[in-house]
């Protein structure tokens, strides 16, 4: 007869699998690509070259580089049978809802590329699936915007990068070189990171065999869920709560009271400093910060600050620091996104994570089957 | 620090949760759903009934059950927002998928609906997104067959039970009642089995307080794997690949060799019969054996025997009997089911205890996070 394993509530710190992606290191306030610091490659390399070193292994050489970017091109158009069907989706519903949106179309996407079980699949075949899914993203997210705003989508442009092609699709306007610079750093730094409920959905799909899409879906909902974190628009609207200066102590005072969380602040692994926060604030105060949003720049630095102190105070030894979503917000806002598109923006990184997890978590064959216990009362009762 | 635990491949044996919805006690065969044989339950209550049962948490009054049948009425009937976009869905791809299909309307229907986080929704909220997403899903499968087939879908009918309404819905037949009770047992006893992969799947989306479809979404990703098992197509398939009782032998010791799988034999918790396998294979053998069927039955009968005693001696210990796949297939094939609908049969009724299973996860707001160890070459490594 079997034993169960009674683990601590939620599996926290129980490992699932291995892992050669990536570590976070919440201790140290560090997390890693395949060895490399992800805050250096976010302010020195590509996004491109941070997507092949997920996919491949490490980063890619000169030519390598230019063949990735060259074979991504025609894969971030969309199909006919998709685009025809992104109307509806996006017109679904009396309040826009893009990642539903963007899971339903995947999902007609799956169909239509008739993608196999990755049980099925050689690795080139699964690669192939991925290099599709994460391609075509951006451009299903910025179509299903700009439907429902009433405008018409527009055509991916092969000669932007991914970053700077994903500011363009979505505001209709070709960034600035420190706009389009500011969202790759973001988006570099939000492809993976660690053992989330997200990624951790993704590959318990992929452990019974399913295709690419249905772990991908699976991960866009427990991603779309509130404890998940990560939505930077809930951020920016606590700064708009806020309003001004003066009233931040009371604000931040009023929602410890009430037992409610502050968004964009505290995070599952870290105890220090988010290393992507602080990447972030740089950018923000940085060259973004001497046009129109200056002043947003600095209200969002003096928040910071006081909302961290007053934690330390009504929160002693919890160590709050601001997360990814805090910045990310105002640097978003600095770069022209629009808040509808700023959980979007996430996804369209994160793909390329789930991705890499759902490509190494497939070359293990091996269902990831847990236990339940019951515990109601026992049976057998009679059926009358 | 935090310290990691190691625990088994896959989680296997590991608990997660605890539930009050049921239990599988592998060795000796039998499985529950609160308290109540499930086996009992199909031979003995409507579909209707067990659904009450998984969300009320008991039985219904004869009151209550015609309130319950009364309520789903309504609920089976697409909105138009969705119906519309059916046969697009429908005709994606070279080859139909029903499940992909499914998951790309519930998607669409939840923007439709505009379904809440579960984390916002209040239970009586919760459930109904329940009902209704259970309610219209066999709407949405036969629907799609029906275009696929070219052929009109039928509006379902408020006369009928739940499983007399989906023969209905696939066939364009009402059912005879030998047939219409065969399903009805057939659902009933696939209802929940459980913490199989796609339960556990959806309760790991729940945890994030994401909306009821992200998490039946995630669901069907899992189910759709070939690991997750019970694809009754599958064994039948393997019928026909039979073909005379002459050639089992050979077939079961050629498939033995390769390491292949043989569908519809062995279960990841069950070491001895599976008591759906023995319920399926009355029912079998029963009324329906009386038709033009009769000679599947016996070959099956046939078959399941003679694989049963090859696999004793050519894996000695294993204890691989039929599950429920197998004889699943023989009934669906007698009641006039097509085999693409096999597998979205098995989808009508588990999409219940999904639900179920989701609406107990919600009233526990802790989040689901394991980790993963990290296996790579230490970091840091320089970015050139």
């Amino acid at each position: 007869m079997s034993t169960t394993i009674n683990v601590p509530p939620g599996l926290r710190n129980v490992v699932v699998t291995e892992t050669t992606l990536g570590d976070v290191r919440g201790d140290e306030g560090f997390y890693h690509y395949r060895q490399y610091s992800a805050i250096e490659l976010a302010r020195s390399k590509s996004l491109e070259d941070v997507w092949f070193l997920l996919f491949e292994g490490r980063l890619p050489t000169e030519a390598e580089r230019n063949q990735f970017i060259a074979d991504l091109a025609p894969l971030r158009v969309l199909p006919d049978e998709v685009r025809a069907v992104l109307p509806a989706i996006a017109a679904a519903g009396p309040t826009f809802n893009p990642l539903a949106g963007l899971r339903t179309a995947l999902s007609l996407l799956a169909a239509t590329k008739n993608l196999p079980p990755l049980w099925d699949a050689d690795p080139a075949r699964r690669k192939a699936d991925a290099m599709l899914v994460c391609a075509v993203t951006p451009t299903i997210l910025a179509a299903l915007y700009r439907l429902r705003e009433g405008q018409q989508p527009l055509g991916p442009r092969g000669d932007l990068t991914a970053a700077a092609n994903w500011l363009y699709l979505v505001t209709g306007k070709v960034p600035t070189a420190v706009e389009a610079t500011a969202i790759e750093h973001y988006l570099i730094a939000t492809v993976d990171h660690g053992f989330n409920a997200s990624t951790f959905t993704a590959r318990v799909i992929t452990s019974t065999g399913a295709d690419l899409v249905a772990a991908v879906a699976g991960a866009i909902g427990a991603f779309s869920g509130p404890l998940h974190g990560g939505a930077p628009d809930r951020a920016l609207a606590s700064l708009d709560e806020i309003g001004t200066p003066d009233r931040i102590d009371d604000w931040v005072r009023a929602k410890v009271e009430a037992g409610d969380r502050i968004m964009g602040f505290g995070h599952a692994v870290y105890r220090t400093d988010d290393p992507r926060s602080l990447m972030l604030r740089d950018i923000a105060r940085g060259p973004l910060s001497q046009g129109p949003g200056g002043d947003l720049v600095d209200f969002a630095t003096t928040v910071e600050q006081r909302i961290v102190d007053v934690l330390a105070e009504l929160k002693p030894g919890r160590n709050l620091y601001a997360n990814v979503e805090f910045y990310a917000g105002v640097v978003m806002e600095l770069c022209g996104l629009p808040r509808a598109m700023f959980t979007p923006t996430f996804a369209v990184s994160r793909v390329i994570g789930w991705s890499a997890n759902i490509l190494e978590q497939a070359a293990d064959p091996k269902i990831i089957r847990p236990s339940a216990q019951y515990v109601g009362p026992p049976p057998p009762a009679r059926v009358e």
